[in-house]
């Protein structure tokens, strides 16, 4: 309930209609909401630079604009950046890459549909073609938070062409760390049957345990990198909890750790390459961001690094440290 | 996800201006956003029965429609269950009685504004005189949670005349339980001084600790049932932690469980009145309902009381018993 | 597992039969372990000043010699002081006051027998008849934590005659804040029926929850402050949960805060009253002590107050400083 | 507080001295307390049984005889267990294996100790020279939980020839769910300098958050399974807190699950093995078990599995459970 004498930018939400998840395997809508965030003063005859911001799992773009007591939402955060001379006015886009399983981690799947092609080479086209962007990647960065800051890390590893700005902030890195954790958790919650637990989530009237998250969690993270055709494989055995080595090899090839090495020369073009996490990250993401960047050193890619006193939750305001460097090395107009 | 070959209502934002909430003692926002929700096939032709749904603490109307992955919003909530036949098709109305201290329990206060005049004064003669209403207590109902449900409880004691059907959802009753527990924790939060504890909240890059929203409680229920002009006496020393049997005294005239005897008549008169909480809930509330609805009892005043198994929060799929009962006790039409 | 080049005291378990608990209410033993520890060196020619260590609630003297890997046991911090010069050689003296509800608050009571009495008529008699202690109220202390702290202030109260120093830390104290918080968990752990929760302690096999352990508390205590002849009050409804006003008058009865004025002389006739309590105390006793000692203050009562960074639990290295000041107010020999 | 017309074994405490532990590289005591239990009405005429009971991480073997309100120690077990029938009266042996790092897992190591020869060549044939014990493995049991159950496990894979029963209750077993886990927090409570955060622990003053306790498990398990002549090395990067995979290989060499296939006849030999935990096991020690038994199934090694209803921590009467099937599967005499 600040005093609000400042400039509004303006929201849009488009329905979107997708060719690439026409058909999906989960039969998750294929027309999505768009949200677009038009910066105050928005000018039809100037040009603007361009921000993807991506939810972390069970998030989409919509949820960014959520109303809540005391936390401005993405445009009321937006609308104060930019009114307050913080960031140079730009257009934000919200994509939803939400699926059944609760997320998609903006890559491909045979289990969830191709998400990452939806957004590379739908979204972006879409976004370009129907406002006013700057159509060149030094004036387009992608960021996000959890497996949001995981997929801003993918679009950096394999779209540097497309995106020459990415932060990521608590993304999922190091999968050892961040995901090994929850399997017993998973175990105790799936009791043996996926299909229930994911049930369970989508009647509103279930309780949902603790380890239900996990359950969930690892299921989705599953779908996404360990689909076998339609339907996935988890990482572990359903009847005593062993790890499977032969899945988690597949998840390890999702590792952004891992996948460094093989996009040298994609990661050394970018303008922009920001990391941060907190260090009481409850997925010890903080961990996972020391071990990608010492990487990114042993490939003298250039990055900035940031550690922040706190958790992965309720931290959506260390959006303003990413969209300051993102205004700041965005190419001057 | 879910398939949405249904119906759906109409959500509509009004600007509203407030005679009773200008210059209100915290410079809090008169002109406000309300949410109106018109059911599917809304015809301007006929009258549809109306339900007032009240926010807990630090909540406003607009929040209600927020985006959530499993869980459906308060519109597509009423959209299911008139698409699934289980209420009639009636008007929602969404207040925002919000303030700087997070809240206003919903009643007239020196020290926030008087917005029990505001919702009783304004709003309701503004929702029918702007929509379709059935201009009839007996076909407009009132229900929340939490302080929501206390508003709920405050409409049914105090204003049977206006509102035929009060439902109450783990609202705050028998102040013992519900609030001496938080003493110690807002001693603690507060440190002496109240006023950087409501900064601390309304600066976004602070950190809020556990004991910290005990704290704001404890102000903001301060804040309407100890006003002290514009300002307001927590119920405790500040050095010692001791009670303030003075500052207590004030509480408890503002305890539903000790209103009771003064509306007798007016509780009768209610066409239905509706109590359930939660038996794990962290306030106690279940046992407030218990207590209160034990005081119905010895004065013959008929209700409905209702435990379910869960706690205080995350709990919005109780709203569908309150609103089919609204739905099955509205005056047919 | 420190090099332990350090005189030792003696630690003798002796077995005293007492008249006062034969054929108490709960048929507890009567013939109970008394714990007592004689410095190192002890000398029969010598006469020693004597403490009483009174443990909290499921406690009694035997466990203050349990071991532990990191944290010594009474006998060894013991040694360790009086090697370090830090106290004088003195008895210890660790009674056993534990009774089926799992303490006696050292107070006499028809419910659970009389506990006040055996420790002051009979065990410390018995010591002083025993060993080589000074006989002599100055030279004998009373120290406790928790449940035991509140030992210490009821010595100090009403037995000034007998302990000339007292030692109280997080003592019960302020019982709206200590133990009004517990009775909705006591409620749901209660479920109805005192005798089925004391049962399941009793049995090894039945797990027990986190509330069950504030049942047990709220029971323990009310077999203290509210006995009825050979059973107790609890002091809330079993149906509602509602406090029981009558039953809690009787608990307020026996609340060092409302205590004190009753016994300024005893009080001030003290060489020492030492009341500390941890600021983050579950059970809110740093609040008990700010209030107990702005009452002390009130009658100008001389007393030390300290705060310590800490909890309630785990802090038994807490005892160094009660000692060291037990020590150093002791009437030089 | 139980009546006890029962009658009571007889606690032993032996001092010690052990010619493999002089010189360990720690410095901790070679002349150690020995815990030995002799059934009541010990016959020295006639010959027992022996059962050999293993502590945890952070116990030895006097902890067993620390004193509850609600829990017998091992000793009143002991003897409710063979006055009520249920076991044979046998010798129970408690040996201290602790170290200053808080453990020995019962193994060699260059930087603890030979704890494993110390049980086996001194322990045992001091035991069996000094009491009444029946001198064949078939006769001689081994039992333990957590820590315990890790040591239980290393006797019957090992010693098979010395002990002829072993029981393991939550043994630590498949690291990759029970150790992994604990590094991130692990690298946060040690900060670069495990040294540190051992002379913490040893400090009593100084406050133990919940992580210290994951770096001290993660220093003691690194002392017993990767130490490097008198030092250790820790199995992450101090940097960065990414897995050191040389160090964790040679963790991964003392897993029961990867040591099953180097000793099934020694498994094979037993005339009891007997594996249990909780489903709720803080450190998946469920998970643990089911892996190791599916182990033993592979190699058609005879054994027990059962899993019980609770967590990892107060579940000592689970030691009945390991009592009574020992009893039953001793020779009969």
């Amino acid at each position: 309930m600040s005093a609000t004498n400042q400039k509004q930018g303006t929201v849009i939400t488009l329905q979107h209609k997708s060719e690439i998840l026409e058909n999906n395997p989960l039969g998750d809508k294929f027309i999505r909401d768009l949200i677009v965030y038009l910066p105050p003063d928005y000018d039809e005859e100037k040009f603007y630079p361009s921000v993807y911001v991506l939810t972390g799992f069970t998030g989409r773009g919509k949820m960014m604009l959520n109303d809540s007591a005391f936390t401005p939402n993405f445009a009321e955060r937006m609308d104060n950046l930019i009114n307050q001379g913080k960031i140079k006015p730009m257009i934000a886009v919200l994509p939803d890459c939400f699926t059944h399983y609760g997320g998609s981690q903006y890559i491909n799947s045979t289990a969830t549909g191709n998400y990452e092609d939806y957004l590379v080479k739908e979204i972006v086209p879409f976004v370009d073609e129907t406002f006013q962007t700057i159509k060149d990647k030094n004036s387009r960065a992608v960021m996000g938070k959890s497996s949001g800051g995981y997929g801003a890390l993918i679009m950096a590893l394999r779209h540097a062409d497309l995106f020459g700005l990415a932060c990521s902030t608590s993304g999922d890195a190091y999968f050892e760390h961040c995901y090994l954790q929850d399997i017993p958790k998973a175990f105790r919650a799936i009791k043996g049957d996926p299909s229930k637990l994911i049930e369970k989530f989508w009647n509103e009237d279930a309780k949902k345990g603790k380890d239900d998250f996990s359950g969930l969690n690892m299921i989705g993270m599953s779908s996404c990198y360990s689909p076998k055709n339609a339907e996935f494989d988890l990482p572990f055995d359903l009847e005593t909890g062993e790890i499977r080595a032969d899945v988690w090899e597949k998840w390890l090839a999702h590792d952004p750790v891992r996948l460094v090495e093989k996009s040298v020369e994609s990661l050394k073009s970018l303008k922009l390459l920001y990391i941060d996490a907190g260090t009481k990250d409850e997925f010890a993401l903080d961990l996972g961001a020391r071990i990608f960047c010492k990487k990114l050193r042993d490939f003298d890619i250039p990055h900035i690094h940031e550690e922040f006193d706190d958790g992965h939750f309720n931290i959506s305001y260390r959006q303003n440290r990413s969209l300051e460097l993102i205004s700041q090395y965005f190419e001057s107009v």
